[in-house]
């Protein structure tokens, strides 16, 4: 199987910027050694951009990178795809809105999943950027689809977009690949920081219509339009 | 409306401190992605220099700054102006001595405003910065005047130049926007040190008297005159 | 005593190879000024290759590496070798797989060690890269056999290729140095996150049959064949 | 007064060294904005180099560093000199073997500062360097003889070259001004670890014997000879 000739610029151009998004995750400590992965979407083909499996992030380049179709399976490449191609692959064939998928063991959120304990929206920024609390997905096994169907089922009931597997680590999701890599960087700011208030005390809660209208002016407001 | 000439010398100096500012921001690790940022006012007029909107702190130029009047309008720049603009500004409009605002999510001082606490003056550094506690303003939602009336209010009863806005962040003032900057650097430090020594017990306290003396050295002696 | 002709090579890419890894040691924070290092077997030879004792990280070079036999005698080299030589050719002398060993003190390693606690397996990648708990070595004072021996007598009772030595630090062995210093990584960021987790409550346990499928997996799965 | 000539050089060394060393406080970040400083005694004169006063450490040239008199008057230099120049002399006058001092605030040693408690030596890297516990000295006030009195009097009574002054910070004594370094790094790198460790139980003691033994062989045997 080869993929066809029209997509080559856009799968070149993804290559480049999937292989630049891990710089955010060194750059933020979100990952050591070779444990978490960015992937986008070949928008308009049933294929995805990810990372080769164990590669030092320094050593990364764009031809490194791996093209597989929506089941994992490698396309173009020479190297064997992330061992989280397949969880990625289902989340794109489940959500049909997302363009980019992010893994971290970040670690202030992986304490939140180790007890399997949701984060309390407790600060504007968690209310901003998840819009309530960011949820807790199942234990799940690699292997088959059960990590993807954790991140798909957890995802569909909350505005997130991260969720924290339990006992295991951060997967976010964004209409692009960059507002993933932003949704694992805010992640584990606002797991971060609601350890921290948690250790001294209660936070105050935020009540949910100021959630509600933080969340509304963040998404449509802020930023370059 | 346009920028009369006289003043544009200033303006270019102006948007050159500031962007530059915004890498200790980040070396200080403050804020991420694009969550925080630093504003100065334009001397002897109405107007103010601020980031733009979720931008990049990598992507910052000095002619990406953008210049508004004391009521958060474009008066010069290609971009938005920060979401924090109005706040901002509302406090150049109330606080004549200030000539900087900076507003940062850095981690140890959220988690004090998590739980609406003021920070107690228990180390020397925030006698030295701060001249007492580190105070909590209330909690405010973004779009009117609510976040720069809850600075203004808290700041106008205290010395310190930093003020903890409630499940939000920090906000600081200063004469020039690099004080401001400093004190942003400061409470983070002191939020994260009274943090760790709460986590183990109690700290012992400073003396009224003793915080007022080193308030004033600091404010009055330390430095090159 | 002399290195013999035909290992020449070998050697001189080891002590390249043993230089660079200590780069991962500060660019992971897992030592501060001179308190850590990495050593080699060099294959097929009773020797090994280890950091000199007490020399900065910045100023190491490949030159700088010391060559001793498995008592710790130096054989090649102009500077003493690191003081924990002793203990790591006792690793080598009594664990045949072992390429690579590396000692740190990285904090949150030490301060389980501190306790004489074990890391309990409550995380994915603690069940990947160590397979279960990261387990308690004895105290053992400097100077003769009993730190080597305190390594070898807990690791043999282990799948993990991590010990924390109790009021000590860390040592790591791999079948290459390289791997010896993906473990120190794997152990300390093990280690900050279950501090974490424990912090605020507790872990959800894995059950074993997950560990074990999950150690399984890791070793013969990821990465590039 | 000025400077005789055949010290000339010793002091152009003793700046460019005292200046250098400056780096090593922003890279272990013990240090936040100007708030931390180096001085090194001028072997065999009644003088000292130390960092001038409220200078960034991004500006500091081996021009800009003051030199003084053991009462703390500027004997060289453009700058004021740093506001601790005077409790630094205070420890040259009166420890004859003291050739550096480091002054710091670095967050984990403030934390038991604050709280007035000494760090119990429960890891070998505290007894190799410390030689027993961290020591508190008194609270004192800027501006007279105070704190030099409390570190010198504390110091006198421990083989620890590091002292938490009470709410205040760290000021660490060697030999040499990178002595004095590179007990400023340790002691915040035991006061993390130590901290650490008390967050989840109690250390476990190291008996006294062995503390005495590791203190002694880590003075007398370890690194280059």
């Amino acid at each position: 199987m080869t993929v066809v000739s029209d997509v080559r610029e856009t799968i070149a151009a993804l290559r480049r910027e999937v292989c630049a998004l891990h710089e955010q995750l060194t750059r933020y400590q979100l990952v050591v050694w070779t444990a978490g992965n960015v992937s986008a979407r070949v928008p308009g083909h049933d294929l995805l951009v990810i990372k080769p499996s164990g590669v030092d992030y320094d050593a990364l380049t764009a031809e490194s990178m791996v093209v597989c179709d929506l089941h994992g399976r490698v396309v173009e490449g020479e190297h064997a795809p992330s061992s989280d191609t397949e969880a990625q692959a289902y989340v794109y064939r489940h959500l049909a809105g997302v363009g980019g998928v992010v893994h971290t063991h970040s670690p202030y959120s992986v304490a939140w999943a180790a007890r399997g304990e949701p984060i309390p929206c407790v600060t504007t920024m968690c209310a901003d950027e998840f819009g309530g609390e960011i949820p807790i997905g199942p234990f799940a096994v690699i292997g088959d689809d059960s990590i993807g169907r954790g991140i798909v089922d957890t995802l569909r009931h909350s505005r997130s977009p991260a969720v924290l597997m339990r006992n295991h680590g951060v997967f976010t999701v964004g209409p692009t690949a960059k507002a993933a890599v932003k949704a694992a960087v805010m992640c584990e700011d606002v797991a971060r920081s609601v350890h921290l208030a948690r250790q001294l005390g209660e936070p105050v809660p935020i009540e949910q219509h100021h959630v509600d209208a933080l969340y509304d002016r963040y998404q449509n407001v802020y930023g370059q339009r």
